[in-house]
């Protein structure tokens, strides 16, 4: 049964490193010892093994071990093997490059269809959706494919915007960017607010966090979902 | 002789499409009884045909006539023989992926090399540079390549917008993002403000409008630029 945590981001204003996620993380990876991190989103500043760290002192605290799969000879059998797997944030077009150089986009998907405790966030979140293509990121690198995880049946955008009021900013507001999207896609999309996640038991998605978030769908004016709301039917 | 004017913005806020570039668009034109417009760049809401005529409306009050490309049978042709050409704002992405799928993106780099007059704006600004690879836009359709017109040895950042002083958000700022572009990519990016663009004669290339612009090279801390410097120098 699919269990699956995908959030908005990992850390909030003023908070440290995961620490608003971490009780209900603690529940999630209950039966885990230790779980697989991915670190590839990040594009420098820190390296992969400083990003690691970073993610080893978060889960410390609620005592479980974590292993860059960058450390792994074997990227596919790491993943086959998990207990668990968190894919951290980044850059969603260095990701899904790197998952798919690495050979790992569908092991992943399968593996996590299957069953291995998941948690995204912000780019891996991003890749959780059917495409990458409701991104915020910039393009740095050409991936072979903006397709992904399909671990739910539409797409995120993370770190959702709403419009400024009184901005005389003339470029494109993230609502109208997703609306260009649905001029060639009628994949609907939800605009996750920083500190809200979707949590996936088996079909069942559910928006989870105190903010409400926003759903695009094609051809439809957008809709203020509240917290709790079961997104399960929504394809 | 290039001659070629690559805009931020098509519109300042508050004012109505192109009006603060139409004196400066008089004097670039000034040989052109009509040109070319590529409306490409935009994904829906309106038409190519709507877009057109907007830009007629606006050209007209300079007494310069306007075809959309979209109407033209032989697109390569109507590139070759133009007098002057347009390419307006929109996703950067759907508009190279139609450049590409129209052969038309060598064949534009070339007549505009060979001196027939350019307006860029926007997404018609971005692939001005070596890539679109800093563009803000998302995703919205998979480009057969990230490489565009290279009329200036560097990339650009239209709507470039600083850092919000107090802003709670997590999301990467723009200068993060061109930060991780840099760290896979060495090519100068010219973050552009709403109200400045780049004049391109020949070999020289300036900065115009009231604004400075903010420049960015890898490894080096971004740089604050007058409007009226020279970037000739810039690769």
């Amino acid at each position: 049964m699919k269990s699956i945590i995908i959030a908005s981001t990992s850390t909030l204003h003023e908070g440290s490193y995961l620490a608003y996620l971490l009780p209900t993380l603690q529940q999630h990876f209950k039966d885990c010892k230790s779980i697989l991190f991915i670190p590839f989103a990040r594009p420098g500043g820190i390296t992969h093994d400083e990003y690691t760290e970073k993610v080893t002192q978060a889960f410390a605290t609620i005592n479980i071990a974590v292993k860059g799969i960058h450390t792994c000879e074997d990227a596919a059998a790491a993943i086959k093997n998990a207990e668990g797997i968190f894919t951290g944030g980044g850059n969603t077009f260095l990701l899904v490059t790197q998952l798919y150089q690495h050979n790992i986009m569908q092991i992943l998907s399968e593996t996590v269809k299957n069953g291995t405790p998941y948690l995204g966030t912000s780019a891996g979140s991003n890749i959780c959706g059917l495409s990458m293509q409701t991104t915020n990121d910039m393009p740095i690198i050409y991936p072979p494919s903006f397709q992904t995880l399909g671990l739910i049946p539409f797409n995120l955008n993370p770190h959702y915007l709403d419009p400024q009021i009184n901005s005389t900013h003339m470029g494109e507001t993230r609502e109208t960017r997703i609306k260009e999207f649905h001029a060639f896609n009628s994949i609907p999309v939800l605009g996750l607010r920083e500190g809200s996640w979707l949590e996936v038991k088996g079909n069942k998605i559910t928006l989870k966090g105190a903010l409400s978030a926003r759903l695009f769908l094609k051809d439809q004016n957008p809709e203020e979902l509240e917290t709790e709301t079961d997104l399960s039917h929504l394809n």
